[in-house]
């Protein structure tokens, strides 16, 4: 499918697509540029890779794919390093939560004949590195590619074969509307396990051992979302504030109006919200998005 | 270890208990009463029972452990319907999320010579009805007492040692120091669940369907834990309002701080959250109270 892949940071999701590209045999050859040179020797003896360098503007050279794999603030560094190394008809794409900043950063910074198509393969678990990735990462999973105005119809088409030899199943859409709907359905969520786990930490009592002991009443699930990386997670935020300042401002509105609702003991209404919640619950196994299996209760 | 058992309530853990009474061969006699005739039906056709019955005063009669696990809110009636058919030395507990306001309400309706020592249980999933219940459902999970007052001694080993036939874990505290740990580890998630859920489904939008297709990158967990029994938490909710009161007000002002670091783009301090509420998860798993398997990224 290319001459050459190179991917810059193989962490759980970058090294996972590694797996992926020599198990479907994707590639020729496969490279990879990371900062840590103990993660470049790293991911040659997994043998996730053929070759990796910190030097990126080196490594990225006739690459006929380079997939960004960094946390969302180091792609400046990245396409002010690569951007003199970038091959004509060459395609360079991401894996990044947010969309909307970066593709216009980059899009300013590359070469005229470059196909730049940001991808968001929505997968992944709260483990990092080189180590935690695993081939069938992107199995089932949806992809969203947001293409830049300047990237040609042979490559997306291209690109969007490549997700699906991942096992991805992929969609397109305007960056502006993913950042959106990723906000609702996976930015805010994370904010919030984070922001539990937090306000859980900061009611320092005798109870801490306590807390952890009986974690398993809800709490525990936030905790393992709270797990993600931090950095990435950071990133994604910052990348991301309008619509996520948005979202937290009318969560708050709704938690305040519950509040209420248990002040007042006003039984009719907290009835009224938690069925309707529960019916979401239903769509999302009917779309496949979930199996109605219950783990609240798992050992 | 028991002749004859009452369970009033068999929805998810009051048949649970039913189905671990029997395996583990527990009492000579289970009997069970629900308000439905449909329910009481039922759970003699699936065995879990000898008898089943509606009339609560009539099938309590005569038993030596009766356990109400029914709602919060449905306590006073139950109590204030078989208070005179309380046998002299029986042991009354119950499975119910919250303690401190039923323990009192129930010790001044009882007659004297009645041990009633409040069981919680935790255990459950996002199921309810008998047949969402299993015998296996508190194995190697924690149950509290929080005896009352007139409780004798040789009941409580008693009560302990049942829990423990059943799998579980057995712990003896105070019932305000139960509902004060509770909230935290289990309620206010519960409650954050249902509100990040409900604030989702307030955005109505022609985005709908992509925010279920999206789901997987966070928000489909919460809307398992959202999907719990509407009247069971209802009740949890306004009988610990206390404590759910005060840790909403802590929730919401941590994550005015959050947003307030997202909107300055601190990221110093956003990473030093995210680090520190990933340690947690790394204490819950050393406590066996989770497994270290992600499963955010399960098909």
């Amino acid at each position: 499918m290319f001459k050459k892949v190179c991917i810059i940071g193989c962490g759980l999701i970058g090294s996972s697509i590694a797996r992926a590209i020599k198990k479907n045999n994707l590639a020729k050859k496969v490279v990879s540029s990371n900062r840590s040179n103990d993660t470049n020797k790293k991911v040659i003896e997994l043998k996730l890779v053929d070759d990796s360098n910190s030097d990126v503007k080196k490594i990225v050279d006739g690459s006929d794919l380079i997939i960004i794999a960094t946390p969302l603030s180091s792609y400046k560094d990245v396409i002010l390093k690569i951007k003199d190394s970038l091959k004509d008809g060459t395609i360079l794409t991401d894996v990044g939560s947010v969309k909307e900043n970066i593709i216009n950063l980059i899009e300013k910074n590359i070469p005229e004949n470059v196909s730049w198509i940001p991808s968001h393969p929505i997968a992944g678990t709260e483990e990092s590195g080189p180590e935690a990735g695993f081939s069938e990462l992107f199995q089932n999973r949806w992809c969203i590619l947001t293409p830049s105005k300047k990237a040609k119809e042979k490559d997306i088409i291209l690109l969007k074969n490549f997700w699906k030899k991942l096992g991805s199943k992929v969609d397109i859409m305007e960056a502006k509307q993913h950042d959106h709907i990723l906000s609702i359905t996976s930015h805010i969520p994370h904010l919030i396990a984070y922001n539990i786990v937090n306000t859980t930490l900061n009611i320092q009592d005798k109870k801490a051992t306590d807390i952890i002991k009986y974690s398993a009443g809800g709490l525990r699930d936030f905790t393992r979302i709270a797990a993600s990386n931090p950095i990435m997670w950071r990133d994604i935020f910052i990348q991301n504030k309008k619509n996520t300042s948005k979202i937290i401002d009318d969560f708050i509105v709704n938690l305040e109006s519950l509040k209420k609702a248990i002040e007042n003991e006003d039984g009719k209404k907290l009835e009224e919200i938690f069925t309707k919640t529960k019916k979401m619950r239903k769509e999302i196994i009917e779309a496949g998005q979930d199996v109605k299996k219950s783990d609240f209760g798992r050992k």
